[in-house]
């Protein structure tokens, strides 16, 4: 799916000013990345074909992550691992698990995640011979984490399952998470994670896969050649050592988080869904995502993410991800003059 | 193919003063580019996800372009929409190719290209339904360009066969190519073209496949999301606007690549072979290509490429490609020192 995601800020034409449609925190003081890249301008000699001076930074083990052209990257590449399997997907989810699914010729099954372990019990039983669960964890777009000990023991319990689980967001949660070591002695998961997200650069594709050395051998097998340009491995291997500037604490951000959520949901004519992420879903009962997207956007300069065209979401449905106090209040204050208009 | 392609820089730590490994030119002037770049450093949005505002800037009919990463990620996204089929390739070339057609379950034929058109007739009667053809123009290694007439005659001549035409050298000849709407005319053929071949920028992975709306809209539907960085739409939007510096005029620079060629076919034990680009095949009749790579590095900084991998050549083939004056001719005494001490 190329258009439908969020952060669509390129069709506004410089008038978002507050952009609360990504799920990342869009105020990172990037200046010193910039610098760094600005300084050593990697663009005149070809990148390591399958950037492995930045899997040997982040690997426990060895031959156990292949770096990706972003999380999509790895989720596009594990679809095509497993072409012509059958896919179980936890939804409302991110939509290119699905997408990538498709076009590997997956047979496709949606399921609601308040149901998941059962629903997996049945997955298991099918008779397909290869079989795939992806889970994002935290989830897009909701915010639900799934609960740390269970997903380890359903990861255990049915090793005839390969489960894909995309922890891109797993910096911007408290909620407890199984550690990659736990994750790789299943044997059957393979974990993908963002550095885009992590350091909060999207202009940057940047992602890795995690498994265990068999899998990800298999993975580096069908994987281009530079699929990952100089610049994004020369931006990792900065990110990796060095971090960026102004990101809030995580307790504190996903603290401030719930507040702003708790506050919408006191609204007349909104109803948040609980969430353990700085991002949540909300929905309206007086109008159309499309057209309060419209409204924040025109007349705020305020970028949501109209969250329609989730599986299992409703026309009504819209994510934000929590910004800044001041901004914060803002678009309170926006969604509560939308009513009254609409009204 | 991760590992076996030119411009190994990465394994010599720093040692490599000259890179005649890669087939472009290696002085170029990427200030300006990099200036652009720091001072824009786009790093903290999401790209688009087609990057559709550089696919307008270099097509002349909408959609008939498609941005990808690297030149690399066209043979790929071109494989798998042709996944199952029929591919004959002719040799020898570039080995992505290959590789990309054994990845997406394609049925190889490998053919010497000085029978090309032959070799096509009968390929076009075979059974398969599937039929692709990839021609490397001008072609990787040996710099052989295919008769224009001949080539364009030989596409609309068999519309069964899906002609798959790698045009990234297309700026290193002064040998007549296709043009754009030639090829586009035919509606049986689909060109590659490279931006970073043709402004140097071998760190940044940026190309474009070109073909008639239909094959490209087949294209962009199997294509992930951002496929392309946000940096490096910036950089291909910068360098379609400004160029960059200290590129030689590219009759002179074949010039001089053809003189350079010439001087090395005198020498003693090498037998190269004539060339209508910067870049040449040479036979050794007393070493190995791999040896004089580990001799040139070692002893004089030198980088060339080891062209032993490439199907139907030998151990003792390496590529090179002209670079400044002296270094052409700095190159030309250490081939005639190796000699020496090889004797």
């Amino acid at each position: 799916m190329k258009y439908g995601h969020g952060d669509d800020l390129y069709r506004y034409e410089g008038k978002i000013r507050h952009n609360f449609s990504s799920n990342i925190w869009s105020h990172a003081d990037l200046s010193g990345l910039c610098r760094h890249l600005a300084e050593h301008a990697p663009v005149g000699s070809y990148p390591t074909p399958d950037a492995h001076e930045l899997a040997e930074m982040i690997e426990q083990e060895k031959g156990t992550v292949l770096v990706t052209n972003g999380a999509t990257g790895g989720i596009y590449l594990l679809a095509q691992l497993f072409g012509g399997g059958e896919s179980l997907i936890f939804c409302p989810t991110f939509g290119e698990y699905e997408s990538a699914c498709s076009i590997f010729g997956h047979r496709i099954i949606h399921a609601e995640h308040n149901d998941w372990s059962s629903q997996l019990d049945s997955f298991s039983n099918s008779s397909s011979e290869r079989k795939i669960c992806w889970l994002c964890n935290p989830n897009n777009p909701d915010g639900f984490v799934y609960d740390k000990a269970l997903l380890l023991n359903t990861i255990r319990q049915h090793p005839n399952i390969t489960f894909i689980i995309d922890m891109a967001y797993e910096d911007y949660t408290c909620a407890e998470l199984p550690a990659a070591d736990e994750l790789l002695a299943t044997d059957n998961a393979a974990v993908i994670h963002s550095m885009t997200k992590r350091y909060c650069v999207p202009g940057i594709r940047l992602g890795y896969v995690m498994a265990n050395s068999n899998l990800i051998s298999r993975l580096e097998r069908i994987q281009q050649p530079w699929a990952v340009g100089q610049l994004a491995i020369e931006a990792g291997k900065y990110l990796i050592a060095n971090g960026i500037g102004n990101m809030p604490g995580k307790e504190e951000y996903i603290k401030r988080a719930e507040i702003f959520r708790q506050g919408i949901d006191k609204e007349e004519g909104y109803k948040t869904c609980p969430s353990s992420t700085n991002f949540f879903l909300t929905e309206m009962d007086f109008a159309s995502a499309a057209e309060l997207k419209a409204f924040l956007a025109e007349r705020h300069g305020i970028l949501i993410r109209d969250a329609s065209n989730f599986r299992f979401l409703t026309p009504r449905h819209f994510r934000i991800a929590a910004q800044a106090d001041g901004e914060n209040e803002l678009l309170s204050d926006a969604l509560r003059e939308f009513r009254h208009i609409r009204r």
